[in-house]
């Protein structure tokens, strides 16, 4: 597998760098971006996979999350890919903020004309860390993986749904029943079809309630003034469906936050500190 | 003065804002934007001003620097202006990225047909101070100022002009000697006229050759993998300038990093401390 590298910059002590290589599983090119702690010069470091939200891409959360100081200090690799195919050529693939490109859910379609290409969930599960693992002195056995609302989502799903792959998860504003939301109602039937029951496997509440466990402890904030808050987000449905089944979570409500950057800012280090005691204990 | 809110949004248990006003000094709409840090709440708090490089707006800043967190354990407010006036409507004003707009250099012209609008000088001394006074609970007394570049030029030259009125000074990778490197050699002559005294009262080196003094040490860091540095930075100018004036600086050149905000972000806490211990002393 080649890599182009676009860019590699100082930062933190570490590297800041975007890459960009032919993915398989998505049918194009892919761009990605990796923080390199300093610790790395010295042998493998643990790594943390972060998926951002709707309309975002690689570039997000390294430039607006503020994340590669608390990174340089406990020695973590940060890896953040796009949130979906590009330039799919797919007919009103880019008309929608809210489906498409750059919504792609981290699932893998099934239905035409999106099954080709729109498969963000082997993306990130299989082929990224295979990817990452040959190019970066990275544990693969010391993985996290965290998020931002679609990316909470992704997040969450992918921890519940490979178990003993992940140490550790953590989403910030997560959706976190897409199969009950406009979000999720709006894209899943595009990607999967109108058989709700193909809906549950990509639904972190409905994981949760048939039975999935992630083996330690779910870490979420959530900004009491999101404006997605009580439309497409819904927290109190998967703490419902954990406090159910004894899945333990520690969801923050955060008094004043909303769904931007900024609230992400303010809590990143904690989230950091979260993924640092599992990942390097 | 009325005074526009365009978005307020929790960050670090504070509040950054994005704020629009019809300036006397530019003739026309100006955005800025301004972290309140929570300290705010309780009474006036020092405030320090960031100047913006080329191309960039009043948003770079707090998108990219990642300075709020140590603003809000320190109780500073950080305001930070447009690089320029905008929508001036003048010919091919923004043809260029290093000059016009996005480009103003924060002086004040005084040829055709920029004289009228670039004002970006007087703009950050007077009118900007004034309106924030007006608006947020600062302590005037205690204000600092520093920048990035273009904006690091800005940040010395008008502390060494207005002893007095500002308690600290920094800069990262500033230009320095704008009358000796291509970016001031093509804006200076547009801006000020083909009179080369005339470039003086904007060039810190000369400043500082003249007479001018900050009382206090000035901080400036600067990449040594700047892609500027030789060309148009030249920071042992000012350097020299200094040590035979007997102007307290301190210049650190800092191994790998580039004129990016990568390289901003990693010492941004050093300089909000610098300030920090000036301000609130």
């Amino acid at each position: 597998m080649s890599i182009e590298t676009i860019s590699e910059q100082r930062c933190f002590g570490g590297v800041q760098g975007t890459y960009r290589h032919i993915s398989r599983e998505t049918g194009g090119a892919m761009r990605f971006s990796v923080y390199r702690p300093p610790a790395a010069e010295d042998g493998p470091v643990p790594v943390l996979y972060y998926l951002a939200g709707l309309t975002c891409t690689e570039e997000t959360f390294p430039i607006k999350a503020g994340a590669q100081r608390v990174a340089s200090e406990l020695g973590l690799m940060l890896v953040a890919p796009d949130t979906s195919p590009r330039d799919t050529g797919i007919e009103g693939i880019t008309t929608d903020w809210d489906f498409g490109e750059g919504a792609g859910f981290y699932l893998d379609a099934t239905q035409a004309p999106y099954a080709e290409r729109f498969r963000m969930y082997s993306y990130v599960v299989e082929e990224l860390p295979a990817l990452i693992a040959g190019q970066q002195p990275v544990d693969v056995a010391r993985t996290g993986i965290f998020g931002h609302s679609m990316g909470g989502h992704g997040a969450l799903t992918i921890a519940l749904k490979n178990p003993g792959r992940y140490r550790s998860v953590s989403a910030f504003a997560p959706i976190v029943a897409p199969a009950q939301v406009p979000w999720g109602e709006k894209a899943l039937p595009r990607y999967l079809g109108d058989d709700r029951a193909a809906w549950g496997a990509y639904d972190a509440t409905a994981l949760v309630r048939e039975g999935r466990r992630f083996d330690g402890t779910i870490l979420i904030d959530q900004g009491d003034a999101d404006q997605f808050l009580a439309g497409q987000l819904r927290p109190e449905v998967f703490e419902e469906a954990c406090r159910e089944a004894g899945q333990p979570l520690e969801l923050r409500m955060q008094a004043g936050y909303d769904h931007s950057y900024w609230f992400i800012q303010s809590f990143v280090e904690d989230h950091l500190r979260h993924h640092a005691r599992a990942l390097r204990g």
